[in-house]
């Protein structure tokens, strides 16, 4: 019997929240090392603000450049190329 | 010369962004993951949005007991208890 059916295995619930709980944990990790490595590019002059705007900047281009070769291959697939 | 004396290191800059950026691979990775618990989660039967609540309650509580925890900490070394 599943969760779906009325009845609920807490120790299957425990199992899903504690593992999205720690790997929650760990992306709070990781916001926080991203915050330490903009903290010291800021103690080596660096504007946090246009880093992340030159950040921002490098993901628009990439996923632009992962779009346009997606289509590429459609195109290409399409007509046979 | 440091960045901030209007001289810029490339090859710092780079370091640091590519550093932010493999980070926020990571980051964007464990999300996925995360969303794939959910999914599996959902599979079994289970709420996904009653699920996304009790993480948040359980957040909450955590968060307080802590915060209740250092303030208890700081009476207490204000009474030199």
């Amino acid at each position: 019997m599943n969760a779906s059916q009325g009845g609920i295995s807490a120790q299957q619930l425990r199992n899903f929240i504690e593992k999205i709980e720690r790997l929650e944990q760990d992306k709070a990790e990781l916001t926080e090392v991203i915050r330490e490595v903009f903290g010291e590019a800021k103690s080596e002059g660096f504007d946090v603000k246009v880093m992340r705007q030159l950040i921002k900047i490098r993901r628009m281009k990439k996923d632009e450049l992962v779009e346009q070769e997606e289509l590429l291959g459609l195109y290409r697939q399409a007509l046979g190329d």
